[in-house]
This record gives C-alpha cells, structure tokens and sequence, in this order.
C-alpha cells in the first residue's frame, strides 16, 4: 500500500535552469515526510493515519536524516498541480526506518515519474538527541505500508 | 474587491527559532502573486481570471519586483492548513503595478492576521529588459481589485 | 560609521530569470545581519566587536524582524566574489533598533549599488517571548554605527 | 587528487532542529560544484583551473543532476566558518561525470567528517537539452582529480 501526499510546486523551487532544482526536490519530499507521518495542527479533514510522530513544536522526537539517494528522471516545470508523491516503507526497524518515493508530475496525457527517492530516517529523542525505539502505536500505522525496496535504474 | 490565494506552509519555512521565518513570508507571497497573477498550465479549476501574464517558460515578460515593504504582526508556527494570502492592487501605472497583501492564519477561534505587505513589480520585456506597457487586457481583468494602499502600522 | 560584511552569493540565490531573487536578497541581509550582531564560534579572525547578541543555540535572546522595506536598484548575476553589504542603525531603542543597509555589487569599473534596505529587529527573551531591553553593552558597541535613517528614491 | 572549496554557511541553511538542514547540505554541495566545475566572472584570485564549464547566463551547457546518494554523519551547527568540501571525480564518461565529495566541519580538536555524498552530473546541450560530449580540454582539467568511488558505510 502506498501514501500519497500531494505537494503543490512553487516557483521558487525553480532554479536559473527554469526547471524545478534538483535540490528543491528533495525539500518537497521532505514535506511529504512530514505530512504523512507527522502530528501537526490541522482543521483539515485528510491527514492520514501515519502522521503520528511528535515532531512539531516543543517536541518529543528529533527525525534525523542518515542517507538520502535520488534519481531523477525528468525536469519539471512549474505548474499550478501539485506533484503527486507516492511513499512506502522498505524497513521498519528499530529506531530507524527507510522511506520510498515515486513522484509523479501531472500531465495532459497522463502522470510522468519524474524521481525515484529512498530516505533512511532516525528516530531520535529531542531530550537526549539518543535514537529512541520505534513504537507499537507507530509500527502498527506504519506496517500496512511496507513494501519492496526500491529499484534505481543507474548507479 | 480582493484575491483569496490559498498558500500552504512547507516545514522547511521554518528557521531555527520555529517561527516560519520572516524572509520565507517573502516566498509565500511570491507565490501568491504568481498564482494570481501569472498564467500558468494547468488542470485544476481555480485559475483566477487575473492570471494573466505571461511569464513562464519561454517567457515574453519579466515581472521585476522594483520594493517590497512587509511587517509581522505574529509569529506563524508550521499547520498543515495553507495560509489565506488576500491581495489587492493599490494602484496599475503605465508599466508597473503595486499588490497590496494581508495575510491571515487560520485559527480556532478564527483567522489572525499575521503580516501586511505592498509590493512594486515592474513588467519588462524578456527580449530587451525594458518597462514595457501594461496591456488593455491586463487592465481590464485587474482594475476591478484596485484598492486603498496598506497602512502600516508602524514605520 | 559603517559595518561592511562580505555575502557570498549561492547559484542557487538566482531565480528562473537568471538573476539573484529579490527574496534571495533579504536572505543574504539576514546573514549579514547574523554575521554583524550575533555571537558565533569561529576560529576566524574577523568578527565585528558589534557580534555580542547571544542568539545561537540555546540562546538567551530572539531577534525578531517586525518590519522590512527594501528597493531593487540593479538586477544582480551569479558571480564568484561576495557582496559587500554596508550596514547602520537607524535607531537604537529600548528594546529594538533599525538597521539599515546598502548592497555593492563588484564590477570592473566599481562597485554598483544594487539595493537599499532597512529592518525593525526587536530583542525578545527566548524564555518569555516578550521584549527584552537592549543591554548597555550593547548599546555601547552599537552606538558608534548609529546614522542617518536611509531615504528610499521611490515609494 | 581532491579540490578544497571552502562554502560558508548560512544561518538560514538551519532548519527548526537548529542544525544545518540535510537539504540544505545539498545546496552546499551544489555551491561547491559550481565553484568547482564552472566559468564564472570573478575578481578573486583563487578560481580552480577545473572550473571550465560554460554553464552560467547565456551558457551553453546546462549541467543536469542525474543521482545524488548522500550519508549524514554527524550534526552541523551554525558557524562563522566555512565548510571544507573537498572533492573528486569517481568517473569521467562520454557525457557525464560522477562527483564525489567528503564534507568537514572546523572543529576545535580538528576537522570533523560530517557528511559524504556523491553525484551523477550530466552535460548537456543548452540549446538542444540532449547530452553533449565532455570536451578534450574539461577531460584535461578533470583527470587528475579521478579518484576510488566513495564508500557509504550504510545503505
């Protein structure tokens, strides 16, 4: 099963290329990340049911970055249409856990991939800054999700 | 008559004292303007009839921001609810235009006002660079937002 | 008297127009205004005597920006050398001050000034939140930079 | 062979953790390389004689980021100094080229390794977008910087 988090572009994530920065790219998964899996106020209706992470404001749970690798495989312009990006889990482990992504651009003869991604994340207590164990409250949201790694089609 | 641009926050405008910072409010409102005010492909159906420029990819116009001047009235802390970017025009001259702004975050108890801003763009040319003339057309779907400049509230 | 800070530029401070985003440039006088007022770490020789807010991690103080006002006077391109931002109070107030800023561009036949700037920062106790007075020894080390307030050529 | 380029932080570059974001360690890196690889007008003394490539405005190359693998090794603060990016070339191809870097903070008992990453850089064309052929001379420049690929001591 996987997560699917709309993130609407912004012009300023182009670069002088006036193609969405390769860099930028990476700042919208990270918001995809934080939409999927953690708690934030909200009075809108579709949070989805993995965003239970403490991670916000005055916070229980640093989630530290330990390695990211992306590959992409179309520029993207700017549009008004949020990037659809798609997530899974290739491993749940301890402390840590590995992301998945496919991002899909929309387009008038169907959605494009246009990037291939894989984060592996670090729980990690904000008291201590020490990896704290995954929970049982968060494995469980997060076992429905679990699926292959993914496969990158270059080095 | 006002533009209502819905914005949504990005963790990552945040900085380190966990407000979105004050430089990001800048980025925000960017976007609010091109939103309105550029044209831009797209499948959704929300295009504002003021979306009218073009200066996209192969552009024939550079909107050229010649002043901004914004305040902050409270600190914004990261929601997944987007921000309600309201702009007017203050005034449309012969080649340039200034887009007034106010800036509400949504709230329990009702939106807050969080910042007030105007800004100068000037429309040049993408071949010379020059100033060049605000079209008829582009009058015409402006004019009926034309308003009171801002006040602010202090210097 | 004046502060003269040296801003690299970043490629990626340059927008879809090939220029260095009007955004971008209030990101550049955050960091001259870090690198001018705040302490930092460093093994580094030339850190202004102005350098004593304790704003870092764990900080006893939030400079918070209540107000910007800048004009674009040049478009400025990608280059290797760094700005030569010039910096001075306007004001020193009981718990705020006014810096004012002009930003040189290098050229082969002279620095160009490319933009006028000015911001209302206000010292807040990270603790409370609420306004603290700006110290004596503050106030003694800033007082030298105090001058006129700076005259934008355009509303 | 490595290349040394020093790439000063910003305190923007920190993210609501109040360290330097891993997003923006990627930004860094993209400095680096432009410092590094590209033509760009400068006064300064200390342009690398790799920095060959014709990729600023009115370029002829556009440099496209194909892969980037990053690991986070430890924590970066904010700090006056710059980072020590150091650099090398895993592979010279017929059109792309495979960059790879070890990143070191200054530190009070030496240099610390807080990051190692590497990046598949395609050139291409600007006119066109299609790959174009390292150039004799790049390859002349670049060779002595080949090196081992680098070793990630995690998937």
């Amino acid at each position: 099963m996987r997560l699917h988090v709309p993130i609407p572009l912004r012009w300023g994530d182009l670069d002088a290329f006036n193609h969405v920065n390769n860099v930028s790219m990476l700042k919208l998964l990270e918001e995809a990340r934080v939409r999927a899996f953690w708690q934030a106020e909200s009075a809108v209706e579709d949070i989805p049911s993995t965003a239970v992470i403490d991670a916000g404001l005055d916070t229980d749970t640093l989630t530290l970055v330990a390695h990211h690798e992306i590959e992409y495989l179309a520029p993207v312009l700017y549009q008004r249409d949020p990037l659809d990006v798609q997530m899974w889990l290739s491993k749940i482990g301890g402390a840590s856990m590995e992301v998945c992504y496919e991002v899909y651009s929309p387009a008038a003869d169907g959605p494009v991939l246009v990037a291939r991604a894989r984060t592996a994340v670090v729980m990690a207590s904000a008291e201590t800054g020490e990896p704290r164990r995954i929970t049982p409250a968060e494995r469980q949201v997060w076992e429905p999700y679990l699926g292959e790694p993914i496969a990158f089609s270059r080095g």
